[in-house]
């Protein structure tokens, strides 16, 4: 699925718009018009040709882009089938395993949203996690149509630059990317912490905790991979926990019994999608430090 | 029912031993004995003389002795009736509120034990969370039936120091007590934090987690109470909570949103109920730290 | 030389005076204005009585207390002889024993503010350093006669109150003592750490750094006095150093060869000689913390 | 100065042995050997090769390779010259700049060592301060004969080794670099700490302290070149320190007068110079903590 960007500006307009018709969703004019603008340096270049295509479009073209996406977790929408992209962007963060009560959150946002401004929510979910969407549409609602159809298309746009970053490869890189890191440093030996299992959880108020990610440290005391890395990473509340009792345990230092710590749980919000987030821990048995790093 | 100890060291026998009866679970011979001894400098030496009764009985009525006791968390006895004591100490543990996979699990603790030994499962309840009774049942079954009866014994005098401790008043103290405090320090500002809300909570493997306390911080960063105090701190896991969110917003400092830090969970273990715990939190909106201190 | 309120309240005038008579540097008129105004409740009422005397005075009779003090480390007036009172003040921040760049930088200090002003430089040198003198003369240098009156007189008070708090025994006492105190945590073994050799120096721009308090830390990791206290803490930069190399090593802990950590030395500045400051060390043979702590 | 090893390989066997001469010191027998075993795949297996002429050389011929090595320090040799190799080397230790009692304290070190074993005490300097020669005597001193020689002809492959690093350029690297790095996080506004001035002295027992590094962070919270880096980090005692109050200051952050903290001072030990040791900063106005990291 992956172009070369090199391939994309020298293949035919027919090509070139197949291949980019829905990174804009239902909307392949706007690939159309940024087909004529070829050759591109990089996709940085390419994604600001398709944007500019948007910001120059009437108004009447605007809300008519706005109107191509679907609902959010909407059932009815899902059995009627979405685009591939929606469909992927909306289970990244979890929509289709929604709970109960989240369901019904999610419905009144939809419906009281469409009611009051005739469009509806958009939101580009992939930096988003259940609670921070529902929590952004909790700002946007009391909004009027104007800011709102702005705020519309600036979701998309940010859509659109995550569909392009998968779909277009080019030396240069789209910053949508951020990525979440840990580090575990054992104080008490005076060195990085190996073999410590590491567990990432988004929480949420309404549905269940959802594990994101797992690794156990390497010699380095880091994982082998960031947590969360090649994507944006969700808005949301977080647990990071440390099993550090079972390491201790396991180099034969002295603890109490039960060990006065076991598993340590790292409670923290991510607020900036496209950032390096470093969550660090120093650990002994009987204390232990995190901090915002980068 | 607070007895002064010089009261005791007067008063008839009768009424010392009323006064004493139940201080060992249906077993008056043992404030018969010390009644002969008075008077006592202390209740610490009340105790010496009641324990070294225990000590110097002939094996079959320190049998006896254990089989006077009930079983933990048996809906049948508590139905029939248990002593004030016995069923104040059982509620102290929640053992009048377990959750069904709790429930069974004690009952295979009694079931099995009883019928491997003979005699109830005695333990001070107390020094223990209900997963620490489990734990500790866990590691007493293996063992042998003398063995077990001298363990039975020693949870006994435990049990009746704690009694002991609340029916008599004297200048000295049983060392039955411990202590679980925290202290808030606002390293943004170099200040004690005041006004942070904190809640302990005991965590539970099977069964639901209960909160055993709440406060608010002081213009000292610490409770006006400890969090647990007068009175052994129970065997277990905790979550110790801070709400540094709400805190520092409160304060005017410049935040992400979401607040990086929010409610900061601690979660530690107690192994020893008669010592100081102390585990304090050291905070600014991007970084914590904790560690044991006394 | 203590008096015990009860008996000032009682005594004669005159011995009222004469055990007063120094509290205000060669101005025993105004003990004689407080001694009408017996009985006080506390020494704070008597210290208000004094004050308001000294508030009270015309001009020329509040001109000649600034003028009865001596100037600061003069060679001169301190062989030509000083109170008592003022002697063992200006030993305390250790003005008999300035470097030669000190003495002259005081110097400098006396006759630049002398030649402006036509009064003395004054300040309660029990609240200060050798630096924090030299700097609050920086400061105090620019002002105007009037308000340099004013801050002079605000001065005479701070002194009056220590030599006070000195000379009368009140179940009540002065506001006038601070306190610098330490604790010294093992996290690596979860313990208060005893045995560790502390060291408390007063560090000086322009002379020699002046060790101040020496300590071992007992069984709970604290000194068994505080490093500074019954009396304020003076105004200055100060190196707090704990030698936790040896600490480590006799526990057997293994370090490297040498030891990362060895003489740890905190270097802060204390601004407020009335409050309690507490300055802790959280140390491990790999890292440590320290904090304001109160 | 720098040969390819390309190059080296493929030279006439008089042009390697002159390229290589000095590598041990006045012995270019060992270079002469290893000639002919050309050519090698990297500068690892050339230094084997001399390594390994060394090891195969008779008593006589090793007692002469150390004995070709000059005292430390000794003002008569390096007035008589020594070689340019000798004299960066001791340079690079401050041996030229010794304080009278260090050049005491070397001088009986060169005489007693020589007066025990009959040749120089040989150490590798570029591994070590002043201070760390002293101790590495110190132990030294009562070893028999055999070890000592043992010892110095390790001592006399370190410094071949890093001669040779300097002297051939090779794909791959002999494993004779450490690196020493900081970082500082400003944990008041959860940020790297940018444009914090820093330094690196060299403490010593006998002399003076030496500056050896210094920088001002970046916007990453570190500084754009390792404080030592690219060489060992030599064995000893430092002070790395931190000038904070002026940073805070900048920012805006209200601070005491004088503020709490200023300069930072960090003391530690270095004894692994072939290792990556990092030394990190976590502040506040109010707070600091450090650690050994990697």
């Amino acid at each position: 699925m992956l172009n070369k960007l090199s391939d994309l500006n020298i293949c035919s307009q027919d090509d070139f718009v197949t291949a980019l018709a829905n990174v804009f969703e239902y909307s392949p004019w706007i690939a159309e018009q940024a087909a004529a603008l070829r050759p591109f340096a990089g996709v940085n270049e390419l994604f600001a040709a398709m944007k500019s295509a948007v910001d120059r479009a009437p108004e009447e073209l605007r809300l008519a882009l706005i109107r191509a996406h679907p609902d959010l977790a909407s059932k009815t929408q899902r059995a009627a089938g979405l685009t591939a992209e929606s469909n992927a962007e909306q289970n990244s963060a979890g929509l289709d395993r929604l709970s109960d009560p989240e369901f019904v959150a999610f419905e009144r946002v939809n419906d009281a949203y469409r009611a009051k401004f005739g469009f509806p929510y958009v939101v580009c979910v992939r930096r988003h996690t259940r609670d921070s969407i529902l929590r952004d549409f909790e700002r946007r609602l009391p909004n009027d149509a104007k800011a709102e159809a702005q705020t519309s298309i600036g979701e998309i746009c940010r859509i659109a630059a995550l569909r392009l970053d998968q779909l277009v490869a080019s030396e240069d890189k789209l910053p949508v990317h951020g990525r979440l890191s840990t580090h575990v440093l054992d104080t008490h030996s005076g060195r990085p912490a190996a073999g410590i299992a590491v567990e990432l959880t988004e929480l949420s108020e309404l549905g269940e905790a959802r594990v994101v990610a797992g690794a156990v440290t390497n010699s380095d005391g880091r994982t082998d991979q960031p947590l969360i890395g090649g994507r944006p990473v969700p808005i949301g509340r977080y647990e990071l926990a440390f099993h550090v009792g079972a390491y201790f345990a396991d180099r034969g230092v002295p603890l109490s019994d039960p060990p006065f710590l076991d598993r340590i749980p790292l409670h923290f919000s991510v607020s900036d999608p496209e950032a390096h987030l470093h969550v660090p821990l120093l650990v002994t048995p009987w204390s232990y430090a995190t901090y915002r790093g980068s």
